[in-house]
């Protein structure tokens, strides 16, 4: 007797959709959805996808994936505390997700780091919907503070040898976080040999932000370099970051760090070799 | 008096969605179709996108745009050229959209360059209509022949200094190209110390094919090397490519190239620098 004919089912296609740019989408299927909520900040939205496992989403953009997280935040976190001689204490503005706070706390040099994110939904979520992300928010040699970064670092007595800006993308509460009063504000509460990274988006897709927060880096800072890497879920997969620095040289590692997937000392160098098309961006004169 | 108010027309909604993977799809804007022909070998389409320019689709997956390609081009022909001592004579299997043929010619070194195709509208299609990438289609230095590339390996007298691989995915007729008994074809026709490059996906989208192309390149060459990219319009945006050779380093530039916007020597040295993540997978014993 042959098998039953049995018509295969069809899956519910559930699809999250980002619109990286008013031309450009990229979307990721959804297997299940695991938290939404809206906070006085933002919408939350964390999801499974088959391509990238769990996925946290923030007013529509991706800002994390479990399976490609690792590029941005060891990129984020590693560049910095390995080129600074001396990192001590550390800043981290906004990162309330935690991935950065994870790289930063596998640096035995690093004493203390202060996170400080506006939306503590975030923190909480990450806590509990994404452990490989959030394992570290409870580490007690984290500060993880709850509040307004720009109130924080315009108040605080604190000084730091690293700030790392882990921001949303540049709209709302988030634009001020590019532009020069604010890397004023940061420098003041720096120590003499500080440095900070901040991302500076794609450049394909958001040209403008990235000319415009290194051209104001520079007005700020003596020491002002680009550097990029791999992201596939941020728009165009090529990332770019601007460290800045008081003193040290933001382009040389002077120590390694073990159990990394995406950062090496030759990734470090290499990431500071920028394609001609992209050094010619910030370097051109621009109105 | 007010102005009447009129309520804004809104644009026809037109996109080319790429399925890149079962759960991942990138779309693009479409302001124009440009042309559309079936041949014995594939679906051509080219678009226009406000996003990338024009856009050459075959079979569903973007091969090029106007905006990106050369990211693409320029590391497949400036690395394997840069790095061999006398790149006089050099072949590219497919590649008849042109890109990587422009990329080679801009070398003095290069005598002849010999492009093997086995569709000749795909040729005819960007000489009419991608001009920034057909260009030198028709120049003297250029020998195109539109025939099956594997036929042509197997049978020409031809010696080669570099070959370039710059086959469609790994479907359907181009399967064969990635796999030892074609590696075996190509190191036939090189020179002692002849070069060969090949794209080899991305390793979050295709690992299984990464790694089955490396390990069958290192049972026919004696040097292998994987390197990457960015290539935002590629599946993921990081691109990885593996360069096999008979004796030259591939890593290692010995020349420059002017007029480039991707590639410098610093780029190609950079481009070898793995994450962890990306050399464990090549390394590690697979099925």
């Amino acid at each position: 007797m042959e098998a039953p004919v049995v018509r295969a089912r069809r899956d519910n296609s559930l699809w999250l959709t980002e619109e990286q740019t008013d031309h450009m989408r990229l979307s990721l299927k959804v297997s299940d959805i695991i938290f939404q909520k809206t906070t006085p900040w933002q919408k939350i939205l964390i999801v499974d996808t088959p391509e990238y496992g769990r996925t946290l989403v923030l007013d529509g953009a991706i800002q994390l994936t479990e399976r490609d997280e690792f590029c941005y935040s060891e990129m984020m976190a590693h560049v910095p505390i390995c080129a600074h001689p001396r990192p001590a204490r550390v800043l981290i503005v906004g990162g309330g997700d935690g991935a950065i706070l994870r790289e930063v706390l596998r640096h035995p040099e690093v004493e203390t780091c202060t996170l400080v994110d506006i939306d503590m939904e975030v923190i909480e979520a990450s806590k509990k919907y994404l452990p490989t992300v959030g394992c570290e928010l409870e580490n007690p040699g984290a500060d993880v503070r709850c509040m307004d970064a720009l109130e924080y670092i315009r108040t605080t007595d604190e000084r730091f040898d690293v700030a790392i800006v882990d921001s949303t993308d540049p709209v709302d509460f988030a634009a001020g976080l590019f532009q020069a009063p604010f890397y004023r504000d940061i420098k003041n509460i720096l120590n003499p040999d500080g440095m900070m990274v901040e991302l500076t988006e794609s450049p394909f897709a958001d040209t403008a932000l990235m000319r415009q927060a290194v051209r104001q880096m520079r007005s700020v800072f003596p020491i002002v370099h680009l550097y990029w890497g791999a992201v596939p879920t941020y728009p165009t997969g090529m990332w770019t970051y601007a460290a800045a620095s008081l003193a040290p040289d933001p382009t040389t590692p002077l120590r390694d760090v073990p159990g990394t997937r995406y950062y090496t000392g030759a990734i470090h160098r290499a990431a500071f070799a920028l394609p001609p098309f992209l050094s010619e961006l910030i370097d051109a004169q621009s109105h």
